[in-house]
């Protein structure tokens, strides 16, 4: 955390002579550990209801998380303006304890807007920016063209860059190569990895093994498996309602207790699938609220669920044992 | 029927100030014709660069074009904020006769963002809207939603709606059946289908075909094909490039010449792929160049075509007859 | 050369009549026309039932057609051995009149067994074989692959071959170039394209014109769209069931009587998608039934309809004027 | 172990009553461990090579496999006839100790033909058969199709199944609900899962879990992680070439040593991936070469390596300290 403050003070001070300070891996930004994506919760009106956001944010701030994504695919941010982006991620600085790590989606498509709210998403207190691969051109997304996007946001970005692919909504997965080449780089400091494929998950721990370059699962779906091929957290959407077993896994995958570990894994995935893939963030804001926590509303175009989805998210959770 | 007048009455009467073209069937917006969706030119340092727009929109005028479509995919909107998108539809129908048409894409990932850019659309001088769907949140765009979202749009639209459907980049094909529900509605006069799955194309002229639901092509590869099926137009990013080529060609087609329409859309085909699906808008603004436009770079993260891959342009518009 | 010319004499005394139009380049077999991919009948016990066959064929027989495709994906060949692929051609030959060409499917994953099982065909009566594309080992399987596969194939066969690209069933759409390379194959007189893509059967007509190569739209729902850019033909599903009916829609087309084509063509597209992609072999069976064919029960692993999907599959008949 | 040998004798003596044997659970065929999915060699001509499979089968005899799968993928079985098939496992089946597993692959894509392959199998010698997805008719292959096909099959069949999901070769998942249902029956021991989600994994082994079901790992790239969640073996191509080192990789993960697991891991992923998804069988095939096995060449249509990637092949191995 020192180090922290001091590579922004410094960074501050004497501009972009990065390489000094994040050389050392032992220096790079620690991200190991579990974070919620969080859901935007939006008035009936549809404008950000910061009120519900607070009292998410009080009982998250005293969970065993490493910080929180905010302004990932969870949080319904290609429906917000770059402006709404910003103020939600400033809003959860402030609310959350300072030992917890704030993430920001910062993903444009093009890479001028990308380093743009990069830096925005800094200046608002972000302590490092999850950066989506951009996707509408896909036939022209190569390996090149990616390993080019990321390497001027990480030259520009005042804070650490996390690469984030998740192919199941932009239909590409960053590619392996991309991913090694770009570990290399000072600012950028782990990947959150969506797609599941856990033979790629353990290639990129594995090619990327001198770099200190952390690998967190994209999903609770895999996350003991991650972790035993390498990766070093999560980024666990389910973890917005069953967070402190999420938490839990994370641990008896970190002490060794794989026998524990995977009776407790069993019981997440399909929770996990019906607020993720099965029925999606509609699903997840509704067991927010089965939980105890603000889920509400949708922005349009996304719909609330229909009956027969309520009870098939309903069986997901209760045929395991959490409702 | 009764009812639809009816509604369209109320909404004149009490509602926004309706074009007086769209305000009856019969007197629907007619966008029959072809369309080049324009390319933004950039200037060295990434702005956009309207001395090369206003040069491509001086030839553009001249030529037997419907209208242009502006930012529309070839257009690299999903690049550029929504005040740039807004300034360039402003500055195409400042420079366009006014006998062209500007259809303005105005789509968003959200309704409401949707909503509010079409309004500016319109106050920009944008005489319809050219409505992408919304793909990110892939799972949940069902016809129900997509329904909801293009209602709602149009609902409250000044100018009328134009459905867009392309596959290639949203992974998505807006239904038939939300195809033809969306066709009753007053304010969507047409769709601009991508595709290429022409069975498809046919069934929406059919299934449609009370309603005076115009289908535009959204490719100069299936042209002719689709006027054969009953499309009335084309939006073709190789009328860029060949623009009188792919007129001369819709003019065959409308006056039942096939057999030289056969012959015509046969030289087509590869140059349109090859700046379109094969080498995209790297390629279709290097042709530009090559046939006198202005076309220029692209923003980041597209980037230039590598050497074999302009060979490969290149051979596509020779080996044709076009260089 | 010669050996084939010998080959092609040899049949003409000694075996089946050949036709004259084959014998050389210019002279190839003469496909254009329509087919219907005649079903296999099976009784209840799940063997062939040829005296169902033999009713079907009585009726086919007096038809419009130009032939028949016997053991093609709607005979559900995959599920009969190769002595029953053969005999049910053999019945075919022995019941259709001269007039009518057999098209034999004879494709098979490796190229020892398509050829082996192509001279069976040639053996058993069939004017030509149809040999789809090998798709197991998908990755493999590129332009030079095929083009070795066609080759061999053609080479040793007795009687023309016509390639068949349906990547429906195969996820493998045989490589446009692969088409024009094997288009100048003496003994391969044409193509039948199931994929509906009208951009590439449009490319292959074009890139082959100097071939005297044959296109056969491989379904009825792009039938007319196809003759428009140079088809020569189609091979139906739909044909089993209103036979006349795609007989008349080519007969207009190949007349230049465009308008009624598409008139007549709107009403077959919902029809032909339900006894092919929407419900597949089971639904083309139970419509032949309607229609005073022979349908009948499918082998296993293929299940009857569900009521829900019985219902749906009439209402795309009857709401289209057939029923 | 004494069960298995029972179950042998007494099939042996008394023939196929074997229902009464295979009822409980708690009398399953135990297959836990690691298969290689033997090539078939073949001579120049293209005949199967029963000399060098002999000697491959004489190495493979001494390594610690809990058996060999005969006839799968790498078997290039579509590529040979049911007479060749049953051959091959004949021949496996007197050259291998009795110690070893002999297990067939037998699907075939109608449900008919794969009853009668697998009792051929089993009069070979098979002591279980490995049955493929059956997936021409894709469309139609739903929870229902393959539940009643799996259960006619493992009804007649004499000897226990072995579920075989492939999607990269089939495009189709065996659903979960369907493997689920599947497992209940006596017959079905367990399944071959070759698709690499890990997610899809740990369920089946959850869902499955009151049945003593088994579920093998299909390839060596996510072995580990597939035994961390729970599977009890794997069928590996990379056990062809690789086979002490998978062995040995099992034995890590069986007795609880995750941390050389990974690290043993780690370098098989590459040339696993070489010698399946990347280059396919003339990889495998020509690495087996290397190690010291007869691979020789593939039937056609497969296709030997270019140079390019013969070399990419030989540096999967060499850069992972192989070669």
């Amino acid at each position: 955390m020192l180090l922290r403050i001091f590579n922004r003070v410094y960074r501050r001070e004497f501009g972009y002579v990065w390489k000094s300070v994040s050389q050392h891996a032992s220096q790079r930004l620690d991200i190991a550990g579990i974070y919620p994506p969080i859901a935007t919760p939006f008035t009936q009106k549809g404008n950000v209801d910061y009120q519900s956001l607070d009292k998410n944010l009080q009982k998250y701030g005293s969970m065993p998380f490493r910080g929180l994504v905010v302004q990932g695919s969870n949080g319904e941010y290609p429906y917000l303006t770059a402006e709404e982006r910003v103020d939600v991620v400033r809003r959860v600085r402030e609310a959350l304890p300072s030992s917890k790590l704030v993430m920001a989606g910062s993903g444009c498509e093009s890479t001028r807007a990308t380093i743009h709210l990069t830096e925005r998403m800094a200046s608002a207190g972000a302590d490092c920016a999850l950066v989506v691969t951009p996707c509408f051109y896909l036939g022209r997304m190569n390996s090149s063209a990616l390993i080019n996007h990321y390497t001027q946001v990480a030259d520009s970005s005042p804070i650490p860059i996390v690469l984030y692919s998740v192919p199941a909504n932009t239909f590409l997965d960053l590619p392996v190569d991309a991913v090694v080449q770009l570990s290399q780089h000072p600012n950028i400091v782990g990947i959150k990895d969506s797609g599941g494929d856990i033979t790629r998950i353990s290639l990129i721990v594995y090619k990327t093994r001198s770099q200190d370059f952390q690998v967190l699962a994209g999903s609770a779906g895999f996350l003991m498996a991650a972790y035993s091929v390498g990766a070093v957290g999560g980024v666990c959407a389910l973890a917005n309602v069953l967070g402190q077993q999420v938490c839990e896994l994370a641990q008896l995958c970190t002490s060794g207790q794989w026998d524990k570990a995977r009776d407790l894994q069993y019981r997440l995935i399909e929770p996990n699938t019906a607020v993720t893939r099965r029925f999606g963030i509609p699903a997840l804001k509704q067991a927010m609220e089965w939980f105890g926590y603000q889920g509400g509303v949708c922005r349009s175009p996304l719909q609330p669920l229909s009956k027969v989805e309520l009870e098939n998210l309903r069986a997901d959770f209760s045929l395991n044992g959490w409702l």
